[in-house]
């Protein structure tokens, strides 16, 4: 039996209650029960808890063992999982829960347990393990990179369904098949000023069966799985949350810590005293974000120049050029972003500490929230200009909109702009997640290993000899510091970002995503444990601010994605053509309709081309992709009514698509409880019982308060109102009576 | 001093503790701290106190007497609304806190207490006393009624300036005077097939002039401003809430009791059981309000055959026969909504019947649920036609669109059905809320009580003689039955459907609604008090269901309010005239370019009008108001391209609108914590001091139960290794070092 300080019997008591009462579930963690009936006596939250044990049992206090609680909550979380398990068993972590070593925690069991965890790694994650060796906060990092990393596979499924479905009706896109179709013989417009000449449609046929692979009917049903997907995400994560809180006894835990901490700062400051660094704040942060976008239009100057150059010279190969521009433009994105990101985290950490927060997890968020937007921007202004804005802000034949002197603003190729935000979408996730995060994570640390070795003076040998006469603590020395779980949770939400935000144009996001996590756990698994020094254990209750961000996300995606589908794919000008425009109802004619006439004749003077080469016949009339009126009209090149019906079309897809979405998801949303069921079941049944102890315990106290009281006073009857004074005079037995 | 049960020493300390460290404002609340503290000991939810106060102390129980506990934490709310409580002095209730009668509660105070409460209700809502005579629900439901009138103060206030803007510009406007120049001269298309003849533009100047009050720039920021007013509105009632359960000692209650009492439930029904009753409550509700929509298009009906019979008829008088449609029309669908109210409640509550819910509160929620839907529905279908399909589903001259046999759908009025649409609400809120509400709510009680009286065949002077013989109780039992609260909210949930979601085409709702709530208030509590029996009282943490249902309409009315203003006002029109097809850039003109052209040639045969009446000459060309090419045009009656330029403006501004305004909740709803801060500041301050009282009571059992240990044992030093097993072997002292 469990007896735990001087209320030993009413532990032993409730220990017994409980014991026989509660199912055979909650029957192994005996000292689980035991610690949380101590707690009752607490009050209403559980934040003192560890203070109190500490106090009253004399608990040794050593900040990262005092997570050593012996628990064994973690087979509630198995039986949940019961029926992945039995298909993935060899997998999991054959784990004994009651292991000697989990309990034995004034010894140093920590090289065991480090390569208990090693091994383990590998395998499923022993999400108790983990919480036990690196406290809760990490503990719930890999918890939550489980989940989104389990959610993200039918998501990845669903995906390379709808890619596979694109590329089986490649074949029978209609648009495509006229597009490759060289009877139709369309000129269209030069693609730049002088140096490029007319070409034909036909050359665009590759591009245009591209396009169709990402952009057809199954990416609309995709968009709208993922908005949904990511609400269960989310509702899944809230309930697993719930799950471990309860498993690792946080319920109650959480604001209170902080409010705690807020008192301890004992300098105050006024507002005045903070506005300078506030408005320090936001004007770095707007100048940033202006950085990052001069940053871009500076890659599309270059885009453009490099490409106007090239033209020039007498190298001829047209699709050698575009993929050269194509290529160094995005590599040239992409080590910006690497540059930026790190010059990004340290302007950050450097106003947050101008701020001055009151609190370490209030600067712990106002730090994540500043590097978030800064790292969002870098991450996202080329694709959002790629998706919004390439090819839109062109003017038209005739009215080039010029930028910087003389250069002509970038067209999209024919099918539009969708199969460049693709590969631009492809080159970041799989640059930016492989390269940066997991090179980095495990270059660097490595590196910084090396270069502290290098500092000792120690050739190979001497430094074995000295590695096996160390100590494992001295061992452990040498590794990097734990630099905190920030960089690895902004990491995920920038790959949620682009999982959710634009998964209307490549719907491959989440295979790519999923690929990359499962490396990236066992790589953070592994460089928790075999590269960093073992971090001080903190307790959390929850993700805290990466939620928000997490439900921020979620719901942009909703408003981004309906702008992709009806913006950037075309969609909408397809569904318009097909039950507005075309004669016969079928999409026949498609391409034709959606390319403007435009006379040669009309060219400002110095931009038609040099050389209308390999062409036989100058032509009269060019096209050019565009919703305006022909030159023969009465109001020449003026957008024409079927760009505003298109237009009205579009907007009317974004309203439709997202007040649809979003009813739908706030329906999943009430529709799935926040706490499972079988949790918010078992608590209650524990304070049930709570409450019958505690009464139980307060009628034998008057009991026995009555017998002394009897055996003292048993000849003054009318003592008992000379007692000290009870509120009701009735008598004391209508209380104790059942 | 206080000292409550056997645990006394236990309360002296902690009172002694909290009286020394507490700030003024508690120092009052002596036995709240108290009873507080012995909750303290039951866990972490504050649910099973009564049961716990009651079975320990011997509180005698009954029901209505249950809440009679010495509190003055309405002191607390007092302070906060000092400013306004000096300028509204004289409206105070003069209620001293420390009365005797709030404190004997044992003898019955019935008759003082509502002579007191009666007394009140002229005054500032003393919810404090409210609280303590009906209980907790009730008290809750004039708190958030209370909240609801004061914050309907600023929105009456805007919503007045807006009209009044209105009323000053109607002469600067620019569209009504060209429609009121004579000048002009443009003569319109017969509004019904053969009766009615061609008209002048301008005798529909005074509707043209009167939109504009409602119909102007002013109205979109007032939309905006009344969907952040919301947001504020429901944070305000959550602050408040917050308050209230703090100062009522509510925190912790709640989910608990709802959870006790599904367990009280000893059938069990599966799904398969509950399907045919889900069935026939779907099907039902799908009837019921295909039966609202088939009311509704019945009172169309009756619009259009009357006015047709009335046109053929030889009275010649076009405004009064208008007026007379008009006013008919709203009164025969104001009778209607009254009548199915009535129904839609008797069937909702058998559908929840049939449903059989676990628990009271589920039974609850469901019903409210049920008679929300169909109440809603019926009060909104009638302004929903009106503001969106009156007037788009005519066709165009030459191509009516018929229903039922021949007769042509309405069309609105030159300005728009905007102020149709107001005439509607104006008509449904003070006919529904002063009629149906108030007559109703007083008169039927009053009918009831009457037809009971006669049932006992009295005649007045015996009466009046049985009266002054009778007991106060005997007089109560008299009184009507209460019958709940959900009447109530429903009337104030269906109120602030009208304030928000039409808000955009009538500015003044909440002045309405105000002057409504205002006599609403104190018939409400008129009729509790005096006219019903008095209500067991019932604990209840929050409004429940209720504040979903108005998150709900929030969220609802700003897209409604995004459709009103792009759809059912000039809003966009005008906008898009001014800056897209004026010549000058200003209004001038915008008349003739909303109205087509037609040739009076293309009307159907048998629908041109018989009598061209008062006009000289029979026109050649008509005009009517749509976007629509001229008869000469190459596609004739085709809409045109100012219509898709039209629609697409109005399309982008439902977009923009509902993204801006639902951003600028969202941060509203970030920016305003939840909790009042001097709440959660004496929240944390007694979780404290009652965690150091604990600390304390358990160094001083340590203490004591070493020193009977020392007597006992005192020589046998290894003793304390054969004693109970402590988990660690440490030293006592070092627990009660300091």
């Amino acid at each position: 039996e469990l007896r735990i300080g001087s209320q030993g019997h009413v532990f032993i008591q409730c220990y017994k209650l409980v014991r026989s009462r509660l199912d055979k579930r909650t029957q192994n963690s005996d000292q689980r029960i035991g610690v949380r009936l101590s707690l009752a006596f607490l009050g209403p939250d559980r934040s003192n808890w560890s203070h109190f044990r500490l106090k009253s049992y004399n608990v040794f206090l050593l900040s990262p063992l005092q997570n050593y609680e012996v628990k064994q909550g973690s087979n509630l979380v198995e039986k949940i999982r019961l029926f992945i398990h039995k298909v993935t068993a060899p997998l999991h972590p054959k784990v004994d829960p009651n292991r000697p070593q989990t309990v034995k925690f004034l010894s140093h069991p920590f090289s065991r347990e480090k390569q208990h965890l090693y091994s383990f790694f590998y395998k499923y994650q022993p999400i108790g393990l983990i919480r036990k060796y690196f406290g809760e906060k990490v503990g719930l990092y890999f918890a939550w990179l489980g989940v989104y990393t389990q959610m993200l596979i039918p998501a990845a499924i669903v995906g390379v369904i709808v890619f596979l479905y694109g590329c089986a009706t490649v074949d029978d896109n209609i648009p495509s098949m006229e597009i490759c179709d060289p009877r139709h013989n369309i000129t269209m417009c030069p693609l730049c000023d002088r140096a490029c000449s007319y070409w034909k449609l036909v050359t665009a046929c590759g591009t245009a069966r591209a396009s169709h692979l990402f952009d057809n009917p199954a990416t609309v049903f995709f968009s709208i799985f993922m908005a949904l997907w990511a609400v269960l995400f989310m509702e899944h994560w809230k309930r697993r949350q719930m799950r471990l809180n309860y498993i690792w006894d946080l319920t109650g835990f959480g604001e209170e810590e902080e409010r705690e901490e807020s008192e301890k700062a004992k300098v105050k400051l006024t507002c005045t005293d903070r506005l300078p660094a506030y408005l320090t704040t936001v004007v770095t942060m707007v100048f940033m974000i202006l950085v990052t976008f001069a940053i871009v239009f500076g890659v599309i100057l270059y885009r453009i120049s490099i490409k106007a150059a090239l033209h020039m010279s007498t190298y001829s190969d047209q699709s050698n050029i575009r993929a050269t521009v194509k290529g160094t433009a995005a590599v040239i994105n992409l080590v910006v972003i690497i540059i930026l990101d790190e010059v990004y985290a340290a302007i950050a950490r450097w106003l947050t500490a101008l701020e001055v927060p009151k609190t370490d997890k209030s600067f712990e968020d106002r730090l994540i929230f500043k590097t978030f937007i800064l790292k969002f921007a870098n991450a996202f202004t080329p694709i959002v200009y790629l998706a919004f804005f390439r090819g839109r802000l062109v003017g038209r034949p005739g009215n080039y909109l010029y930028v910087v002197g003389s250069y002509r603003m970038e067209e999209c190729a024919h099918a539009g702009c969708l199969m460049e935000l693709c590969i631009q979408l492809c080159i970041t996730m799989l640059g930016k997640q492989l390269i940066q995060n997991n090179l980095f994570e495990i270059g660097i640390p490595k590196l910084k290993k090396l270069l502290r070795r290098r500092k000792s003076d120690l050739d190979s040998k001497q430094e074995e000899e000295l590695n096996r006469s160390l100590y494992r603590h001295e061992k452990d020395h040498i590794l990097g510091p734990f630099v905190g779980l920030s960089p690895e949770y902004m990491e995920m939400i920038i790959q949620f970002g682009m999982v959710t935000l634009f998964v209307a144009s490549f719907p491959l996001a989440p295979l790519f995503a999923l690929l990359n996590n499962i490396i990236e756990i066992r790589l953070d698994a592994k460089k928790f444990v075999m590269e960093l020094r073992r971090p001080i254990a903190a307790k959390a209750k929850d993700i805290g601010i990466w939620y928000n961000l997490l439900r921020g996300l979620s719901k942009v995606a909703v408003i981004v994605n309906a702008f992709v589908i009806s913006f950037t794919s075309d969609f909408i000008p397809r569904l318009v053509y097909q039950y507005m425009f075309s004669v016969d109802g079928t999409m026949h004619g498609f391409v034709d309709h959606t390319l403007s006439y435009f006379n040669v004749s009309d060219f400002q003077p110095g931009t038609d081309p040099l050389q209308p080469m390999h062409l036989v016949v100058c032509p009269s009339v060019s096209r050019y992709k565009d919703y305006r009126e022909p030159p023969w009209a009465s109001t020449p090149y003026e957008l024409s009514k079927e760009f505003w019906v298109v237009l009205a079309a579009r907007l009317a897809f974004v309203v439709v698509f997202q007040n649809v979405v979003m009813l739908m998801s706030d329906f999943v949303d009430w529709l799935i409880p926040d706490i499972p069921k079988d949790i918010s079941l078992q608590i209650h049944k524990e304070k049930i019982l709570m409450v019958e102890l505690f009464m139980k315990e307060e009628q034998g106290k008057r009991l026995a308060a009555r017998e002394n009281h009897n055996q003292d006073n048993c000849n003054s009857p009318s003592s008992a109102n000379q007692s000290p004074p009870r509120p009701r005079s009735r008598p004391v037995s209508h209380g104790t009576s059942h």
